[in-house]
């Protein structure tokens, strides 16, 4: 005897990834119990985002602003551009703090399985920026699994002929990683990839 | 570098019970990368549910009107009443079928830790009931815990000059359950609880 308005929103919560609908069930109904506090402030807050946040025309991020902070900060190294699949994994990048490079987000990966080819990815605008800007160095850092594997070798073919050094991320040990709980993958990558030891 | 409304949206997501920074963050990416049938369809489904949902002033359900569909409903027994925590646990007996009774949410349990007191709970209502209906019998159906166990009790004492029948739910093993994986309480409340076997 749930109510259709209740079970709505458990519905459209349970379509994040993970949630499932007993979890969507335990949110929705904490949300009506603070009321005040949480529901009222959780809509203010998805719907000034829904109504404020635009896609970056220039790299993909969002933002506020097109260009994005990012795209605009002239501290920034332009000439650098590190692609990524989503924002996740640019969120990942930027809060460690090492890089201080533009982005290129793909929003996605090519994937057969999943049926998303080239033209669902924001590569047009990638080749597009070889035009407008000078550019030195492409980072590719996608996942190291098939659907990343994919559009990296995909990109490496479209920039093949332009002058620019192409690289991505090394593959190995975690840094903290113990060798007993490492898949045969990544062991034998670390392995291929060994390096000599120099004296010092 | 992320923006502000998106961090505050995380933030907000992140106050649902056992949802994390990190998950809260994965949430809304995904509503950003889906906006119009996701993000969309959430705001929605949570304002409407915002806007049209009230708590029944009978029984504490929520629902689109008071008194509630359940209350309204000819066909149940107006005689009985289970008293319940919160909608979850309601829900979990009403979606079980076999309960044709009224209820009595609590919105709560009473709480030293939580500094929960009986003024917080719908207690006066529930009294109030027996002013203004005939009732044969109040089955208190809280979890088997701390609080629970200490609101059952101050219920009992509430409704022990009341000409009512007042039971709570049996203790034991679990349908299904199995011994070896019982904890020593469980399993002590059913030795105590053991029945007698009639041959028939």
């Amino acid at each position: 005897m749930e109510n259709d308005l209740i079970k709505n929103a458990v519905l459209f919560l349970s379509k994040l990834p993970g949630v499932g609908k007993k979890s969507a069930e335990r949110y929705i109904l904490h949300t009506l119990k603070h009321r005040e506090t949480l529901l009222t402030g959780l809509i203010n807050a998805l719907s000034e985002m829904q109504n404020n946040i635009i896609k970056c025309a220039n790299c993909g991020n969002m933002d506020t602003k097109s260009p994005c902070t990012i795209c605009q900060d002239e501290k920034r190294d332009k000439k650098t551009i590190c692609i990524v699949e989503d924002l996740a994994a640019m969120y990942v990048i930027e809060n460690s703090g090492f890089y201080k490079g533009q982005y290129h987000v793909l929003w996605g990966l090519l994937s057969a399985f999943e049926n998303i080819g080239p033209d669902a990815l924001e590569l047009p605008k990638l080749i597009e920026k070889f035009k407008k800007q000078e550019i030195e160095e492409v980072i590719i850092a996608l996942s190291s699994n098939i659907e990343g594997q994919t559009t990296l070798h995909y990109i490496y073919d479209l920039l093949k002929e332009k002058d620019v050094k192409v690289t991505t991320l090394a593959q190995g040990v975690p840094v903290g990683g113990e060798i007993e709980y490492l898949d045969a993958g990544t062991l034998n990558t670390a392995f291929i990839s060994r390096k000599t030891l120099e004296a010092n």
